[in-house]
């Protein structure tokens, strides 16, 4: 099982990698055949090449994270609370999210759900 | 599927059954055949008779939990997060978890699964 620390500093490198724009370093925290489902009920990003593109996209957007609340790490689970900020279309945005990654022994992430909905939107029109 | 303002007014139920010290309230939550794994990677609690039990054991602690954030809706989940809070053993203690509830279409609870681990239990000696 992956480590507690490694878990909750996986949490905090996927963070600072949005800060910096840089898909490549939130790609590089996930398994070869890992899977995304964000939001979740959407359909699922299949292994590294399509989670690569999807965090493109993401960070083309400007969008930045920020952890609302402390990580919460269990069995080979790291799950947080956090805020999408960004600013589109002449407004700034928040979306609130919790995300649960989970982890292989090797200490990368497998799998990637992420829990919001459209209550959960503010400031889009 | 279960409408979002039924799930979302589920999680303050839940909150103020335990306010309350109410296990029945919260029992009342679940579909007849529902899982509970509190924490992940524990045994699952099957059923509402274990359930209940599990419930009534942890009201009887007399502890309470605090909404720390907004609850997240998306297809059939509402994902929160929270503190636990309990005087015990002389001293004020705290668990921040993560709760996931899967609801079925009649909006009772089928699978709660509680995050927090050692990291999380603040007050324990």
């Amino acid at each position: 099982m992956a480590d507690p620390q490694q878990m909750e500093a996986a949490v905090h490198e996927y963070v600072a990698a949005f800060e910096a724009g840089d898909a490549d370093r939130i790609g590089a925290l996930y398994a070869e055949h890992a899977t995304v489902e964000d939001p979740v009920g959407s359909p699922l990003k299949n292994g590294r090449t399509e989670i690569l593109e999807f965090y493109r996209s993401s960070v083309a957007t400007g969008a930045k994270l920020k952890l609302e609340g402390p990580v919460r790490v269990v069995a080979d689970y790291a799950v947080f609370p956090f805020s999408v900020n960004l600013h589109w279309e002449g407004s700034d945005k928040r979306i609130d999210v919790i995300d649960t990654f989970r982890f292989d022994a090797d200490g990368k992430v497998t799998e990637m759900r992420a829990f919001w909905g459209p209550a959960n939107m503010h400031g889009f029109s």
